[in-house]
């Protein structure tokens, strides 16, 4: 089963799944680059909630083949004077805007450069959906040509790093099933350690199947996350929890 | 950056993102003609509303590139009389029933042509599920061969039109955000004008970064359709409004 | 428009389309077979209902091409002791947890052959996502290489159906309009046979246009499956129905 993975054209963003925007993004790939495989990887960030979407995009790229190149979309500023950004990261490329979107990635990687991107389309764009119209573009030309298109300059990182707490001590995704996501790694956090939610508190358990329908525990995720979940049911509804309810941990 | 884009083959519908519907056309486009690019644009257009549906589909398709086939599915008749129509308009192909889902599309071509597609499969279909037994094998015939499969016959591009308003003064879309997109093309709008809707009446900003967090306000949306936002917050909460809520302009 | 179908990899889960485990199985995907077209079919399986992805599963997977493979995940088990196993039926592949969700497709092939997987990745796999660490691999080498990859073993096929029922006389689906799908395959149905959901008992139509708005019936959808629906209305909000409502056959 040995094989090269080939490089990815992945969109993380609030866009939303039900809206139209995930699609224009995915046809303007499409069209500028057919030939390198596009993915919607995550549409459901919390919307204009910067630091959660900071810590979800660097635990959802962890597992994209080198040299994909990630859109990353939670900009609020649209339109406004924040700049665009390209990040090479630990072999990855990301493209955002430079809002505190990339701290996680940037402050996480072992190695990391970063350049603002001053080329603009050479027809006017709308101001309002720069996903389809100017990230969207950046990220074809970098999956097709390896480097961000000129006019960019070299940006110190500590630039892009923003008023993103890294850990973040609250909720930052709540999934289908209704299980936590935390902004925290749960490789910074010993296995003995317990976490205290919604008035709570509850241990580590390896997996699902350790523990009875119905028990909380907390667990880490499949990214690298400290996520709390209940076997068989939904913590969100038991602990009243949604994005932003404070998580702690209880060092014994 | 120039590249020659790729056509693609692309699903608007009102088939809902949660359903098992727009995976078993992308199923079928994938068997029938899987080296041609193929997107699901847009699947949440308001259920059984022809009129919305029209907007949104001219809206959406605008920036496909030439020689693109759109499937564009809302079809509360399907099973019964109603024919299939195939329609090249500025350069892009459009499959769909006839009952006025292409009639925004039609009449705001600068070139356009229509013809009445009376090919069916050779096996019997189920009566149900035109969207992947019948449109998408003509779909993909189209972004295969250039030309609608054998019979079909010319039809006027009046009798497309069917009872659609153009424009519609009223919310056809509420996105993710609780933004209100309207039936109201923006570029007939001069800039001045006012939009009165929920009991407000609101002035135009070129871009959310120009208000305040929680004002609102309407402008040019990134699809051409006059919309209706609050910044940072949802106008579909702010005004009460969904789907069918009236707009209006008001002239100063 | 003759063609030889391409064979796919096709996704079938309870995962739900707005979290972000489909996005990242497509992404394993892309990169270990970027050449092979790829389908998110359906993501909103009900959540670890084996016995309603089960049926689904069977219906979804009719029209899919010969030598397609179906990645299967309704997975409450995820983690514990149970095996993967790899099914060939009537020309599909399937991989799935050993939990009963290949019971149907199992029970109704004609030609079929199981395989239990104890192939591993050589890198440690978290024991939560086996979706994406664990199924979508062995996926992706049956695409490739047409067999499932060693070690693993010939299965008996009455081991893999567990305790799912066949026919499920409930509703295992609300599709996105209010349509309610039942574990009840049409075609043992005789088309005047009656229907008892919700306290009304209801006669089949052909299809939606025989009914008059507002009308319930009962129909053979487009996936083979038994399917109470309202014209132009929810079936769902009418008889207060939802996964797991009993229903009933009424015969004359």
């Amino acid at each position: 089963m040995a094989h090269r993975p080939a490089p990815l054209l992945a969109l993380f963003s609030d866009f939303g799944s039900a809206g139209p925007y995930v699609g224009q993004v995915m046809a303007a790939w499409a069209a500028a680059a057919p030939e390198i495989p596009r993915v919607a990887l995550f549409s459901e960030s919390p919307a204009f909630d910067v630091e959660a979407g900071a810590h979800l995009l660097f635990a959802f790229t962890r597992t994209l083949p080198q040299g994909s190149v990630i859109e990353a979309v939670v900009d609020p500023g649209v339109g406004g004077p924040r700049g665009v950004v390209a990040v090479s990261a630990d072999g990855l490329w990301f493209v955002a805007p430079d809002n505190g979107l990339l701290a996680v990635v940037v402050q996480r990687a072992r190695t990391c450069a970063a350049w603002r991107v001053a080329w603009r389309p050479e027809a006017e764009i709308p101001q309002t959906f720069h996903g389809r119209d100017l990230f969207a573009p950046i990220a074809a030309a970098l999956a097709r040509g390896g480097e961000p298109p000129a006019p960019c300059a070299a940006v110190d990182l500590p630039a892009l790093l923003r008023d993103v707490s890294d850990p973040a001590f609250r909720v930052v995704l709540v999934d289908p099933y209704g299980n936590l996501m935390t902004g925290i790694r749960a490789s910074d956090v010993p296995p003995e350690t317990r976490v205290a939610v919604g008035g709570e508190i509850l241990g580590a358990a390896p997996r699902f199947e350790a523990c009875a329908a119905g028990e909380a525990f907390w667990y880490a995720n499949a990214n690298g996350l400290l996520e709390i979940a209940v076997n068989r049911g939904s913590a969100a509804a038991r602990f009243g929890a949604k994005v932003g309810t404070p998580v702690r941990l209880v060092r014994s």
